[in-house]
């Protein structure tokens, strides 16, 4: 699930701001990323800090956050999540609340169909089921940024089950539409996708019952 | 996903009846599991047949009936799927038509909770995400097998797009308990996991709201 197991390292993408310490001929940035993903690799998600990403690049912490606000920041690179499913649940959970489901899958469904992103959201699914440590940093990394805030929002009875219930679903529906390609799901526009898959989500963390129904009859 | 590239190849059970041509020396089973994944691999499960099976193994077409009565079963010992979805899905569409989702997925649950079991359907899935071809055998067996006969036998608008959202469900669940292991979901009991997903599955294959509310209640 690092960089450079999957794929060829990516090239630097251009900060906005000029780097304090790194001279143009160093790739800074890939040589951070790198590290991250030793330590990901060896401490998994939870267990590995900023500073000690600093510490094997041989970099100040500072600069690792002029490049990385968060460590969710980092671990993205890391493993190139094409999707970042901890900004999309932010943005979805600031908005109406009896559209979360619908949303979610939307945004979801409509980056995944990006021919690259979707080969690419496979092939981090493809090495976390084939390699422990890449399950351990990509379960941590849900839980603590995704399962877990959604479940702090919404609460409720039970809301970590129910979080990954919907993650569930949500990673069924990547691998159906996007791995296995089965029809007729991968064929399907995003928006009818998100009109039967949407409630489920919706059912999942909010309980709420009434879009099912319309998604029923609106996809006949 | 052929039984030679994930695993040492299983041992030849014993069939019930005595082979017609083969001497106890020879592992005529095993023989014809190798010729299948070569042809499967090959031509994909749609395009294969038994007597094409039997051809590569240098066995007559009786013989290859003799250890396997349909070409899933064939498909099955070659990718060495540890619950057989198309049987599942015959059982269960014969029973009560509103205890249909939480049947499969008790039954999916419990048969993978077998820790041998819920490693080989994620090796599976591994191979099946890695692989082109084994993608496309997965696919087409599910859609033939499994989905088809779902979509067959419930009908009603979009019944095979209804089939293969069910099936997403179906494997989101298996990667987020068994492949990831996420929790709490991962150590949740079968009957829990049964009474909040078996009523996705039933609403996606057959539109029936009213379970949805009793598995929100029942899991309080």
């Amino acid at each position: 699930m690092t960089a450079h197991t999957d794929d060829a390292a990516p090239a630097a993408r251009r900060p906005r701001g000029r780097p304090r310490k790194s001279t143009p001929a160093v790739d800074t940035r890939g040589l951070i990323v790198r590290a991250a993903g030793t330590e990901f690799a060896a401490h998994g998600y939870d267990a590995t800090s900023v500073r000690a990403v600093a510490r094997r690049a041989g970099v100040d912490a500072a600069l690792v956050h002029h490049y990385f606000d968060t460590k969710a920041d980092l671990f993205a690179a890391t493993v190139r999540v094409p999707v970042r499913p901890d900004r999309l649940v932010a943005e979805v959970l600031a908005g109406p609340r009896d559209a979360i489901g619908t949303s979610i899958v939307l945004a979801a469904v409509t980056a995944l169909d990006d021919p690259k992103a979707g080969r690419r959201v496979i092939r981090l699914l493809h090495t976390a089921l084939g390699q422990e440590f890449a399950a351990t940093m990509l379960r941590q990394f849900l839980h603590h940024e995704v399962f877990g805030r959604i479940a702090d929002e919404l609460g409720g009875e039970q809301p970590e089950l129910r979080a990954s219930l919907a993650g569930s679903q949500m990673v069924g529906l990547i691998v159906a539409r996007y791995g296995l390609r089965v029809e007729p799901l991968a064929s399907a526009s995003a928006e009818e996708v998100a009109r039967r898959v949407g409630p489920i989500i919706q059912w999942h963390l909010t309980g709420d019952l009434p879009p099912l129904d319309t998604a029923q009859r609106t996809g006949e």
